[in-house]
Order: C-alpha cells, then sequence, then structure tokens
C-alpha cells in the first residue's frame, strides 16, 4: 500500500481525489491536512464519503507528511512551490494538482500568476503529467506537475495533427466550455446557481492561464511557435469540459486513422467512430477524454472535438493515473469504473 | 460466474444494471435483448458503456434465456408475467424490475395495472426484494419482485416505526419528489427539458400505482389497515428520489437510536446524525438509502427524510443487491462505490 | 408620477423590484441607495437593465430619502426598522420586504429573530401586505410588512378552508419547495451551482421563520389556535415555490366551489380546474398564485397545491401590488405580464 | 388593431409568439389554427397564457384566414410554402417564421431541405426579416422570411466587419451554442431532460442547415463568396443562444468604436462597453441582441460574442419587430419588456 498525504483537498478536486483513492486497490491515505477544517471529520465535509473515509482533517504536520510516500497538493496556485523542495529532501514524491511547476519558465509563470516561483530550479526537473506525452518520464519522476482541465482537453485534441506537423500552427482556435465545478468550490457570486444556472457565457476572453500552458505543450512537442487564440466559456452544468478546436489544414489526409492509432494503446483515450460528437456526460466521473474529428462540408478547417471530466482527466484522475506510474502499479487502477448515465 | 440475461433494457433502469454488472466481480452478461434494437451495439446506445460491454442487443430467444442463471427484466408493467413461469420451469431465476409481482393480490394488482395478471399463481411465491425486509426470502427465491422506487425510499423510512408501532398509522403522508430519470427513456413531451426544467409539480395526485404498494409493504409489516395520502413531484433534475414523511406520534421516545438500532447491520441504510438534511446528490450512482429522524418543534408530528438514487437502490443496485443474496454471494459485491460529488 | 426610493436593492429582490419598476406606468425611481456599491451603475450589476434604469446605486441619504413619496426596503432582517420611525414621521410611505413588520408580537418576534425590535409600537399600525385578506387596511397604510414568500403560498392556499372552518387546525402539514433564489444573491457554499444543482434536500425542519408567520396568519383569520408542520426545501432551479399541504377534513364539501368563490374577484389568485397539477414555470415573472385542490382516493386528507413565483408574488410583484392600492392605482398596474415558458 | 392569424404555434415559437402577442398593444388574435389541437383551448396547452388568450385551436380554413391582415407560419419547413400564394392573393401579408422563404436559390434550398420548393417565384419577392440589414424592404413587403435563429446571432456578430471588409472571408468561424428550446417541442429523445441534461456536444458538425444561410446573408452584403465553419452546440439550459465568432483581421482598427457606430440607432443592438462578455440571460424573453468585441492578446484574431434569446430575437419577438414595421407600427411596440434576471 503507498502510503499517501494530501494538503488541501476541502475543493472539488479534493473530494474527488478522496472519492478515487477511498476505492483504489492499493492506496492507503495516511493524512489530509486544512487549517480551516482541522479537527472536522471529512465525511462531515463530503457525505458521499461517509462509510469510506474515517479520516478528520489535520494541521499540517511537517514530520507525519515526511513519512507518507507521496503528497498529493490540492492547494491553491502558489502553495505546492513552498513545500515541495523539504519533501523531496525526504524521499517524499510529489504531484501538484495546482500550476506551479507545470511552466518550465520562471519569468512566464511569474507573468501569468502574479508572484516570484518559490523554487525555479525544480521547474526543470518537474514532469508535466500527461502520460500520452511524457509517460516515462512521470514513471522516474519526484515531482509530477499534474496538467490544467483545459489544456488536458485541448492538447490531447490537438497533439495527433501538431506531432505530425499537419496543422497550420499560427492560428489554432480553441472554444472551450467547462462546467461550474472547475471554478472550485469557494463561496462566489459569480458561480451562485442563481447566477450560472440557465445562462451561458464567455470568461477571460482578453486572457486566460491556460492559454500560455497549452502552447507550452504544442511548442515543447513541435519545437516550433504556436499561435494560440483560447476562448474559455461557462457551461451551466456541473461536470464536463467540451473542446472544439479549429485549424487550417492544407492537403488530404485520412486523419480518422491517425487518429486511432496515435491512441491505440492509450487506456484513457477513446477515438470515436467518423461522424461522431461525442458528449459530456458519457466521462461524468471517468478518466477517459473521447475525441472526434471532422472535416466539414470537405473544407481546409478541421474540427476536432474533445471531451473530458474536468474533476477526473482533468484533475484528480490524472493526478491518481500518474501515481500508479510513479508507483510501478497497472497504469488503470482504481480508474476502471463506468461513467454514470443519465 | 452468473450467467446474466437482460430482457428489455434500453431505458434508464437498463443502462444502470448493466452500468453496474459491467463492474461487477462475478456477473458475466451472456444476452441482451430488445426487438426493436436487436443487431445495434449496446455500447453504440449507451456511450459510457464504451470499452465496458462489448454486447449486442438481439432478438429474444427463449432456448438461449434459458441457458442463463439468471434473468433480469427491465421492461414495461406486463411483460415479465408473460415469460416467467417458463423461464422458472427451465430452472433460471429471475428478477422482475417492473411492477408484475409487487402486490399479493391480483385483483388489487388489476385494478392498478389495468391488466389481468397473467400468472396469478406465482404472486404468493414471488419474493418482494425489499432485503431489509425479506433478506432470508430473497436468499432462497427463484422470483424475486424488484420494489418500485418510491416504495423502496418510503418503506425503509417508515419502517422502524411502523414496525413498533409508534405511529398513527391512519394518517401518514408521503411527499415525495423524484428526478425525470423516473419517467424512463421515452420520447414524451412532459419530460423534455423545455418542459420539466427549471420547473417543479405534482402529478397524479389523486392516485399514484406506488400508493396500493406502500400500503401493502406496511399492512404486511404490522398486520394492520393503513391510511396513506402519497403525492409525488417531478424534481428538475436526472437522479434521486427524496421522501419527506410525516405522521403522528403519542409518547416521548428515543426514535434516533430506535433507528440506528434497526438498520445498524444493513449494509445500504445510513441513518444520519441527528439534526440532518440528506442530499440526494450524496447517494448519486450509489445503492444507499440515507435517513434522518425530526420532530420539529417538539409537536406531536414526526418527519422523517429519506433518500435514495432512485436508479440505484431504487431500481438497478437493489437488483443486484437481490441477485447477490440469491446466489450466495457478499450481498455488497459490486454495489462498494463511492457517489458522485459534486 | 409615484417618487420612488429603494434602500437595499442589490439581491434578487432588488433587482426584481427594479425590473418591475422599469415597466411601471406609473413610478418614478428618484434613488437606490446601497453602501457597498455607492457609485456604481444599476444595469451594470444587472445587465438585463441597461437601457431601462440609468441610475447608480447611492449611498444613504435621509433627507433625499425624504423627498419621496414610497420607500422600499429590500434589506436584511433588522434594517428596516430602524429607519421606517423618521420616514413615517416626514409622511413618506414605507413598504418592508424583509420580515421587520410581519409578526405583531415583539416577543414572538425577538424569539425568531434573535434581536430586539426598534420600533415595537408600530407593529401593531404596520399592516401585513396580504391584499387576499388586508387589501382595505393596505389602501389605507403608512406601513407595510410585505410577506414572506413561503408564507404567502402557504396561507393562499390555506385560506378557505381555515376561513370556513372545514379544516382540523391542529395538525397543519406544509411541505414547502423554492427555488435557489430564495436564498439570495449573496457569496455562500451551499447555493453554489456545484452544491445545490441536479440535487435535493430538506433544510431548517428543527425550524424556519416563516412557521410562526404562516401560524400568525392563519390564527390571525381563525381567531384559534393552530398547530402547523412546515417543512422547507431547496429545489434545483433558480425560481418559483410549490407548496404541498396537507390537511384533515370531516365531511362531504365542494372544495373547488369553494375555492373559486373565494378568489373570484382576486386579480392574481388563479383557482385552477379541479384535478390540475399547477407548474412554478407557469407564474415565472408573474405576479399570479395559481392553485389546485385535491381529495385523494376520496379519503378524509385534502391536498392543496400552490405555486408562486418567489421574487414576484412572494416578494417584488406583491410589494408593487401593494404599492398600487396604497397610492389608489389599479391594482394590477405594471403587473400584467405573461409567464416566461418554456 | 391588426387582426392576426397564427398557422401552427403548437410548438415552442408558437408560445412565445402568444405571449408577445397578448402583450402587443396593437394586435388581435383572430385565430390559431392546429389540426392535431383543433377544439383544444390554447391556454389549456401553455397555461402561462391563462386569463390572457381565451382563442382554442381551430381548423385550418382559408375563408377565415383571408380575412386577416397578417398571417404568421409557425410550422415545420415547407407548410408554408404551399398556402402562402393564396394568402398574398387576397391581400394577406405573411411572416414565415420557418425557412421556407429565407434563401434566394431554389436550388440551393433543395439540397439543404430535402424537398423542391413548391413557389420559387415567390423567393426573389420574399424579404429576408433582419431589420439592421433590410429594415426598408421589411416596411414594404408582402411576404418575410424571419430569419433562424443562429442566422440572426451570428449574421450581427459579423455584421460591421464585413460590411467595413475588415476581415478574412475565407476563414470565417462561428462556434454556436444553443438551448433546448431552440429544438422545439416535439417528443423526442434526444431532448428528454435524461438525455440533454447536465451534459454538453456539438451536433452536425458536418452540415447544418443555418450555414449556408449565414453564408448567403454574408455574401449578398459583401458580394464576395464566403468561406464557413459553422459548429452549433446543445445547452443544458431552456433559452439562449451564445455566439462565438473567429476571424482574422490585418490592421490596427478601432473596433469598438466600429460597432457603436454601426448599431447607434438600433433599437434591438446593444453594444456592450470593451472587455465584456455577455451573458444569454441578461436577453431572457427580450428581443435584444448583445454583443461584444474582443482581439485577444492583441493578436490577429477578432473574437466577437453575440447572444439572444432564441425564441425571441431568434423567433417571435424578430417577427413582431417585422410586424411593426410592415404596419408602421412604432418598430418596439410590444417588445419593450426587461429580461428576467435571475
Amino acid at each position: 500500500m503507498i502510503r499517501i498525504g494530501i494538503v488541501g483537498g476541502t475543493g472539488y478536486t479534493g473530494v474527488e481525489l478522496l472519492r478515487i483513492l477511498a476505492m483504489h486497490p492499493h492506496a492507503e491515505l495516511a493524512m489530509i491536512t486544512s487549517r480551516g477544517e482541522a479537527g472536522n471529520a471529512v465525511a462531515e465535509m463530503f457525505p458521499n464519503l461517509r462509510g469510506h473515509i474515517d479520516l478528520a482533517f489535520s494541521e499540517p504536520d511537517p514530520a507525519r507528511m515526511a513519512e507518507c510516500d507521496l503528497v498529493f497538493f490540492a492547494t491553491p496556485n502558489g502553495t505546492a512551490m513552498r513545500q515541495v523542495p523539504q519533501l523531496l529532501e525526504k524521499g517524499v514524491k510529489v504531484i501538484d494538482l495546482a500550476a506551479d511547476f507545470r511552466l518550465k519558465d520562471a519569468a512566464l509563470w511569474r507573468q501569468w500568476y502574479g508572484m516570484e516561483h518559490a523554487c525555479p530550479e525544480l521547474l526543470a526537473e518537474a514532469v508535466y503529467g500527461l502520460p500520452e506525452i511524457y509517460r516515462d518520464q512521470v514513471k522516474d519522476a519526484r515531482l509530477v506537475a499534474n496538467p490544467g482541465c483545459y489544456p488536458t482537453a485541448v492538447t490531447l485534441g490537438w497533439l495527433p495533427l501538431v506531432e505530425q506537423g499537419l496543422i497550420d500552427l499560427e492560428h489554432l482556435i480553441a472554444d472551450t466550455k467547462s462546467g461550474v465545478s472547475g471554478a472550485g468550490r469557494k463561496a462566489a457570486v459569480p458561480t451562485l446557481m442563481g447566477e450560472s444556472g440557465e445562462s451561458f457565457k464567455a470568461y477571460n476572453v482578453h486572457g486566460h492561464r491556460h492559454q500560455p500552458e497549452i502552447r507550452h505543450n504544442l511548442e515543447r512537442v513541435t519545437g516550433k511557435s504556436v499561435g494560440l487564440t483560447f476562448v474559455p466559456h461557462l457551461l451551466p452544468m456541473i461536470r464536463g469540459i467540451h473542446a472544439t478546436l479549429y485549424g487550417t489544414i492544407a492537403g488530404e489526409y485520412d486523419l480518422q486513422t491517425l487518429y486511432q492509432e496515435r491512441y491505440a494503446n492509450e487506456p484513457f483515450v477513446d477515438v470515436l467512430p467518423a461522424g461522431s460528437h461525442p458528449e459530456t456526460r458519457t466521462v461524468k466521473g471517468v478518466n477517459h477524454c473521447r475525441i472526434a474529428i471532422h472535416r466539414p462540408l470537405g473544407g481546409d478547417t478541421v474540427v476536432v472535438l474533445s471531451v473530458i471530466d474536468n474533476l477526473v482527466k482533468g484533475a484528480a484522475g490524472q493526478a491518481v493515473q500518474n501515481m500508479n506510474l510513479m508507483f510501478g502499479l497497472d497504469e488503470t487502477a482504481g480508474l476502471q469504473g463506468v461513467a454514470l448515465l443519465p
């Protein structure tokens, strides 16, 4: 059994991580810390965990944390980077579900996250935890940067086209839509049901932190500069991301086969039959990314549709997939459930 | 492995049964029949099952069905009763998720279901599959009548009070609310999202088929006549039933302890701490019934709150719980998941 | 034109009041105060008002407020009672949409609202603004206590039975359900879409402030003591209240005619044909209460279904109805719209 | 008063048209036909109209229809074209809310609608009822083709850029999202709440009938060929369309001023301040289109956000706007309401 600690964990990413770990055959939850909730039973805050998780939240305790094999950070951006160096030093592996280690460039990170990075020397070592690109590196990693939710859906959607150099890299467009759970569990007017229910809007069109993360991903793959327009929208539902990707393609290619072959051995990427329209509900609660490729009316614009559950493949599920790789387990351990439909 | 056949199975009860069986350690799905969908892959109709269920729907075939250990009927009312006798004769066990065998009285059944019963001689043998009352009988049953969704939530909510004779049996009130999946997956105007979204209403106040089923349940427990007002409502959400039960109680009792003790050994009934308000989402996708007991302002009215997932403990999950009992398995096999929250 | 001031008005009751007043033929909005939002345009906070309301929120200014003909308080409980005496003294009429003047008994008020009443001497004078009972008093009132949302739906639902003494007053049960807008527009975890969407629960079963208000209403009508069990629930939708009322009735009565005659001249109470089930969406955005009466299976329990829009007949619309009466206008002025469906 | 007939009218476009006409100061509803519902009261099918519309549906009667000043067709595609010639001959004006007269090219129409056009000779005469382009022609029209919902939102969003020739016409992208009411009120599995609630998907990516309509609109404006990728999506909500438009722009322009000036005198197009993100709920129930223009990160991609209520500016409201123009009324008559928020 892997001894696991969780820092943070009172948000939606946290409860989803707890849900998955509660059903994982090789995970033992040793501690979960929260200053604000210390002493309170986890199952009182998240009643779905009654009978599954007996732990209470505790004050952060570096000594006890150092006894874990692995610590997940489900904290706001800027928290993990202050504690990770000590943990690594003690031999504890770390998966950060926040953004602290997702970019390789400390200056770019500062620009988008508005603070100085606390341990820029670890940025090179940190492995970006998208197994479909970096599986081998994840296996050997001490520190994994778990990808953002939008970047997971968008990067997987474009990967085969970008790897093969088939698409115009200067005018990529990602029109993305997310359920409200992506905005977290903090009290805030815009995500009240009275505000976000029965309505739809774009947000942060001028610039969103996932734009540089996606560019970064694609530029590392292709080695070239990428021009990306990224527009996120808020859906009146709880879980799910749908990315609709637009790009210009020059010649005639069998894109369906390209995608199917690229992802043939991926346990969590499912390329749908030609002509399909993936629904977010078909991945609700599971770690899958479902993708369909279209070329409408035979034109030179390719349209890729990519869906994930933002809390699973976009956060906690992918983190557990990375854990499985880091500890030599079956990559799908604890992640074999079937999506809840309807 | 138990060889399983499913008759019907193109509705919401069907897909939920398939979801649970796909993850069950001792179940092997041998066939699923549907005249209308014969030849079509199950996973095409229900894309959440892609990669989990490879079967296609097939034409009903009595010979092949007779090779199963167990057949589930997930059909409209009145279908199972025409096929069950032959199956039992061949030694196949049956769980009917519809209403054909829920009442012991053929005349009462005719009155509420508007047709003559096809095999009234089996009504006495059929075991009402509410393990919290009839566990031992289920273990030995050839034929189980899986309870209705509302009757499950309401009967479990009232059971301890009725068993102990603490409540006025002449004026029981059950105000119940169900998500739209309870109305099934057939094309119909009233359950269009444009009709049932963002709205709330009662229905069938003049009389609903679950009223006699609940009365029947309580009268069998208590041996006395029961007066029940049952009002169902339609919730603008997909899954979940919430029953709010009102009754008059004479003296002072420790109801909290009564409920906790009654359900202490029940794996799927969870009595919440005093003062709680169960939320339907805490049982989404799982087989639990969560109950809280109140006595507002110290009066003589007791209020019981009881929640289930109508498709799980109210249908497919309870059916699998019954299957586990009938085949000597751990009662919780395949039913140990954690509810999806948020 | 009536010169109108609004105190508060940054919540859902406020925006609905502004929406109705913007379309009212005889209302002129002179000022709207909010300490927190002073200087900000109203239409920036509530973009539906762009082009309809040009005002900005302003600091409270007693002198300017005294120039109004009428001031609405759309403030938290306990605010109006500190400012009303001075306004009345200056000849300004007041409608309080909060609870400060709804109960006649200062001790009862203190018990439920947890503070000392600031002007108990005005409780006797304040008119409870339910025109269906107190129309004549409202016409002459200086100070109107606008009813609570649940009390409006429940009181109108029971009124004919209670006035005629046909129902057992000791065991009235009101099972009520409200959309989330009833909880207001303040940042809070429980009304996040991630928490209240796709779920249903009861709340405050041990005691809710609208219980004494409803009892008070019914006891004033009947002159007798009333025993009431009141259980509110939260609906996964934005607008609408549905009250399901249960009571015991002794003899045989033509309840349909009783209700139709009682409300025959009421512009905003609509008794539906026998056998109906009112839907909350049919009153979305309008000031109507729709009611249906049932006596299921011919028993001695009567079931009344009563729906309103909690923000209209349950708050802002009823306040404007009261305004119309206080200023001698057509009672329906500004309230003649048709509900938005779907 | 304008004597009005409606053909069809049992769908969502129909009930919205009835809602608006019920509040219109100069409209008198003379008849509404429906073969399937003949004899049934309109207000029984649409209870929000109780007390506002006393009419019953009637069998189609050409003689009575010929006595109307104006007939609206709220029928499936292919119905109006069979009845319009006779009506025009009798001097009755017609507004078709379906697609029969939206394209000028009968061959293109046949290609997309799968049937032969019944009166191609009227295609040239029919005026496309988008007043922001064709106001003067609408004023004189006998026959108006009311625009599609998506085409309204998209065409208004692009109009200033296309008129000024500032955008690359060969690679226009319209990523559009609609509430489920856009799919109509017919019984169908995909729009059940259990299917379309809490989920999101694209549909008809290979080709949707609104693609040629939008191209047609833009090509008529610019006189040049247009390349358009159009991807519609289904939102888990009832009303509202959000179009997110992407195009490539060469130089530096003050787009904010361009849009504000273009729409300065338009009563129903509202250009939001720079940096805004329009929400669909801010136009719920009203005839406005709200638009915001962005140029993210200073690149050469312009992003236009355009929202309407699909049933109002996208259907019934725009039809009434056209009616007002055709009969010399104030263009905003009956359309001055404020959106319902929340």
